[in-house]
């Protein structure tokens, strides 16, 4: 946890301008109406919702995805991860990952003793070691009746993990459902980088390979005589499509309650934005240096804002725009001359997910006063 | 704090397979004969080395830097990184960059009572702050004769922070020498974005020119009767040609304690590496998916590993290479098979900065085993 007094960027009832910065704020009313469409969004395409908690790590919006907005439970995508959230009371998790090795095993089967939670594989050796594991845990006491949930990650088109053809995907369904200790839960298919792809034709093409391929998948399971409760994956670019193909059961969009600076960038054939999601996340900035006209300088670098999407964006101020990143500064163009030395400026971070990871705390604005500090919970939990 | 027990990758004795992954390494001895080699530069240089704090963010290797390195104490970057060193006894601390609005100088000038520390400015603002703070705490209770150092960030080429001119730094210094409560102390003068050009005639014509500047500022500055004890700047891409320039008094490297693949990268004009360091540096990472001949996915993905400055380079494995880098994976090319499921490998980040501050620990090796770990005590203190 962090060092309370040093830490925490600022006071529940503070004025936005008294928070120390760069710090990750979060417009709550925003934040509500995503989590609110998204909800009304899944209930319209027939599907649950498992939000993606890897993108906040925060026990608190998890919560309110699984209350308000109408989640089943959440995605993780590393074991410290559930880990923490766990322990911070989200309790129905899948781990949309591989692990290996009798460590993470055990860690894993430890966990399923207080929540429920599944995981993937795409190689024998992982089903294996999570079979042993489990008998393992039932002969050191744990109940007879202990099973663990896994479900087979499938390659629909990203390249990354993930069985590579259906054989693959049916045989591994088969070993997972004939081990001892585990249960078959369906399929894992996500293709996250066909929803970065710009123009929407060639996203959609992408998006009906991708969706054809886990429908072969899902037929070749059930001709088999095997059951495949769950088929899941869809991210905030691609939902939309995922969720009325028919084939998907479960969406797991992570970015949409709080947007970035990439996705507010996709947009659907039409050239309307997929969801419709506003901005709720900015990291808030001061500007430290004004050394020329034109030139500002705010302390928010690559230690408060992930470039790996492209830079930030500034928001609110015509005519400002980022320059360049560096460690500690993002250097700004402000032509206009609007920046003076001590303004707080909202930077959209480019990428979500590695930005909310570099902070320890959400200050949640509503009228311009903090309402609700919420520590990122599974912060650097990367293992 | 980190969690006791959940967020420590490893314990003490450990061999280098158990550390759960991924984890931020040290191969000690390679960090120690870094630290030796540039206590022994700085010595024949005939400069004081202050090293670069913000890279590591560690109180441990500063105090290994201060101690066995010869370092006169450390720069930082943030308060708050500032606040944590002093707090763990890093007590000699220049912070090389501006600070802005009387909250901040409040921190500061508390800071200068238990530690020495000065900070830089390029504004009249910023001097007027920063002399009200010290009036404000001398009359709150303060020993009478507390003073606040303050140098004068001048922008030798990096267009960046600075004052923009000889005549804006004499301006500035008198106005500190000047001010109730300030002292000032010397030029900061620092050009990060040179040492990563890669054409060394072109990287030495820019710090020529960077050195004239500096030379330029200090003879006007001398000239008007002021006297300037420190000229600082420079680091592990340019600290030799600063150090032997006869105008710094100071050099402020910061990666060459454990260097990254973009400065392994860098050449002198004779082709060979600067200052002859080694990496001590891997994020340790595990194949967790091996999904087809030729490709192997481990565990590290943004969230271990800054891509700011390229992606990492795999490390002891011969023919492997990285293809892609996502949130939580490092996809492999891997066209010999070297690599199997369950497989570590370490990788050498980009960028070590950045990376170091996704961690929360540093595991050290010695001889294969973890001798040391160190906690990254200054972690997320971006404000």
């Amino acid at each position: 946890m962090p060092d309370p007094g040093y830490d925490i960027p600022a006071r529940i009832g503070d004025p936005e301008a008294a928070i120390a910065t760069p710090a990750l704020i979060l417009d709550l009313d925003q934040l509500e109406a995503n989590i609110d469409r998204m909800r009304a969004d899944a209930r319209r395409l027939g599907v649950d919702l498992r939000a993606h908690a890897k993108m906040h790590k925060s026990a608190d919006i998890a919560r309110l995805q699984m209350t308000r907005g109408g989640a089943a439970g959440v995605c993780c995508q590393k074991l410290s991860e559930a880990e923490a959230l766990i322990r911070a009371g989200i309790t129905d998790i899948l781990l949309t990952n591989e692990l290996v090795g009798a460590a993470r095993f055990a860690r894993l089967v430890r966990l399923a003793q207080s929540a429920r939670i599944a995981a993937c594989a795409d190689h024998p050796v992982q089903v294996a070691q999570a079979s042993q594991a489990v008998i393992e845990a039932r002969a050191a006491g744990a109940p007879d009746d202990l099973e663990l949930e896994l479900l087979v990650e499938m390659d629909c088109g990203g390249g990354r993990c993930g069985t590579p053809d259906t054989a693959a995907t049916l045989a591994l369904a088969q070993t997972i459902a004939d081990s001892p200790g585990l249960r078959f839960g369906g399929l894992h298919s996500y293709y996250g980088s066909a929803q970065h792809v710009a123009d929407p034709a060639e996203r959609d093409r992408l998006l009906a390979l991708s969706i054809a391929r886990t429908a072969e998948a899902r037929d070749a399971i059930l001709a088999a005589g095997l059951p495949c409760p769950r088929i899941t994956g869809a991210g905030t670019g691609s939902y939309e499509t995922e969720g009325a193909s028919g084939v998907y059961t479960e969406i797991q969009p992570g970015s949409y309650a709080v947007m970035d600076a990439d996705y507010n960038r996709i947009r659907r054939a039409d050239g309307s934005p997929p969801g419709g999601f506003g901005q709720a996340l900015f990291v808030l900035a001061t500007v430290i240096s004004t050394p020329v006209p034109g030139r500002a300088v705010c302390d928010a670098g690559l230690k408060a804002l992930a470039v790996d999407s492209g830079p930030p964006v500034a928001h609110g101020v015509p005519g400002v725009s980022v320059r360049a990143v560096s460690d500690e500064h993002c250097t700004l163009d402000d032509p206009e001359g609007r920046l003076q030395l001590g303004d707080m400026i909202r930077l959209i971070p480019g990428h979500c997910d590695p930005t909310c990871n570099l902070h320890d705390w959400y200050a949640g604005l509503r009228g311009g006063r903090v309402e609700a500090l919420w520590p990122v919970t599974a912060r650097g939990k990367v293992f």
